[in-house]
């Protein structure tokens, strides 16, 4: 029988004012920045965690592996280009990638909300299984549980997932040097702008698409190509701008990106000018971006071209020394400014 | 890109005649069998999910690793003796241990809604912390999400776990054998009371705590004492009893219970009594039961009564050929009745 916990906070409380969790704590942006190294990281403090990665790498019995988990809340369930299945898969597929890792098992662990549909359920497995199919993994083990009516809402996905490096890279937002070139793997804020126009009824002449996809491939092919990669990194919650900053935070170095270089198709830009949006900042679920010496970028960009998912894929910047941890974007003018991570909340429930 | 999911179920619909969820699909009895047979399982065909283990058991570059994944989303977040982040450790650590899997690495997620005070999750993550502690594992990796406010409840929690086989047993299901002993670590019942009593504002003369623990301990003291261990299996949803009936239809054996063998403490049977209850078909966090050839119950029960958590470890009953897939209960006089598993609900969002 173990004692009752006791409730005691393991460090002061912090944050903003708000005493509560606001639905920007989710958002990708500054505040869930300051929840987790607040909060959450102090808690569990351990070295793995605290690599603010996409996933923990360790060592058993000689095997490096990869370990991730993401839970999906995303509404609606369903979007132009996915639904919260195929989000639920390829997402906890791309964190092992993005940790240089091979996906090979996944976990999916379900919240019902009681009168949800079979069907939908159903729907759901179904469009799981060919996510993983394509993405060649399996989901080997799995859990469902039921909240009552009004305390769920229709069903929330939660994925882990286990990956194998079968390199002796270090890729790791601390590795990223100066020198460094960043690649950007496509065009931005497609899932975003999918998600929040059918959620607006909004009906847009080119009808914009998730680009939720799995990325094992393309960094298969980086690694098999012998390049000697320092970061990878997905854009998801706070876009590419809060990806970089965070990359930067950790790398201690400065990253001076070409706006003119960063690839937004028109029907996103059009969406995002109606909505007030910035693509930076847009939530992205099959885009990513490589940092490695730029003297290897061309190969890679040659690399990533020859598969559809980063056919787009291009050079968007550098990696300097000065003025650590800051991100500075130069216009098509030659106008520089600071990007920042994504403040306050931007798409609620975009994943 | 990928396309637009077709939602075509993946078999036809079947269950109940409700073509929704019910609050017993998520119960750990039959509805819940009957969903996970008939939806879940056809789904996602593969060999690893169909062996109806707690966690799913396979090898990676010659390390034979434990996978296991649990929702967890208990009702009230507290009580007597845990809360959400004790039981989202143990239930996992438990689950690969019922694997014969040494528990190593931990995943978290987190659904928060909307308003829940910062101070309850600061506190459910150093509970998860204590456990983790507690439990000789290390939470690695970690997610949060937020839904708006009526969309949840508090908060959810997922956890899943990673943890390594270092023996060459096949402990599963389908290995129980006719002639194996089925032993129980302890007495039933406790935590499917404490929750209960807690939610019904319920005083006993004698506080009942939930047993919520970890059971790697006994568990690895069994291997280490090369017992040949056929099945082990915690008794969580759905209590004793399903998880009997389970077992029985997996290994197509029959099994004999003692009911008088059985222990359940006064406190809980008086509770059970006033609830409406049976103590075999209640939740239990911290109880399994372990089948292994009869001869070898007596050096089994002397080491799992050497740990506090298993100390009141006793033998209930026997394994036998006929009438394969049924579960007979013997009572003080004589009489015996069929064992079913839980229908309907008995106890929602227990964990």
């Amino acid at each position: 029988m173990t004692q009752p916990s006791e409730f005691t906070p393991a460090c002061p409380l912090p944050l903003t004012d708000s005493p509560q969790i606001l639905l920007a704590h989710g958002g990708g942006g500054r505040l869930m920045h300051q929840l987790l190294e607040r909060l959450v990281f102090p808690a569990f403090r351990n070295p793995l965690l605290e690599s603010r990665h996409d996933g923990a790498i360790f060592d058993i019995g000689g095997v490096r592996l990869a370990f991730t988990t993401d839970g999906y809340v995303v509404h609606p369930l369903r979007f132009p280009g996915g639904d919260i299945g195929t989000l639920a898969v390829n997402g906890t597929v791309n964190d092992l990638a993005m940790c240089g890792a091979r996906p090979r098992h996944l976990s999916a662990s379900f919240i019902l909300e009681e009168g949800l549909p079979l069907e939908t359920f159903q729907a759901i497995l179904a469009s799981m299984r060919r996510s993983a199919e394509a993405a060649g993994v399996e989901i080997v083990t799995g859990d469902t549980k039921v909240v009552d009516r009004g305390k769920g809402d229709g069903l929330f996905v939660t994925t882990a997932g286990i990956g194998v490096l079968e390199h002796r890279l270090a890729i790791a937002p601390d590795r990223v040097r100066p020198g460094d070139a960043v690649l950007l793997s496509g065009d931005l804020g497609r899932h975003g702008v999918a998600i929040m126009a059918v959620r607006e009824g909004l009906a847009f002449e080119t009808p914009v698409e998730s680009d939720c996809a799995p990325l094992w491939e393309p960094v298969a092919a980086l690694l098999a190509a012998g390049l000697e990669i320092h970061c990878l990194r997905d854009l998801t919650r706070g876009g590419l701008s809060s990806a970089l900053v965070e990359i930067a935070g950790s790398a201690k170095v400065s990253l001076r990106i070409q706006e003119a270089a960063v690839p937004v198709s028109e029907a996103v830009q059009g969406a995002c000018e109606l909505l007030g949006f910035d693509p930076l900042y847009v939530a992205n679920e099959g885009r990513f971006v490589c940092f490695l010496p730029a003297a290897q970028a061309p190969h890679a960009l040659e690399v990533l071209r020859a598969y559809p998912v980063s056919k787009e894929s291009t050079a968007i910047g550098e990696v300097r020394e000065t003025e650590p941890g800051q991100v500075t974007l130069t216009s098509r003018i030659g106008a520089t400014r600071i990007v920042d991570m994504l403040s306050g909340e931007q798409l609620p429930r975009i994943c």
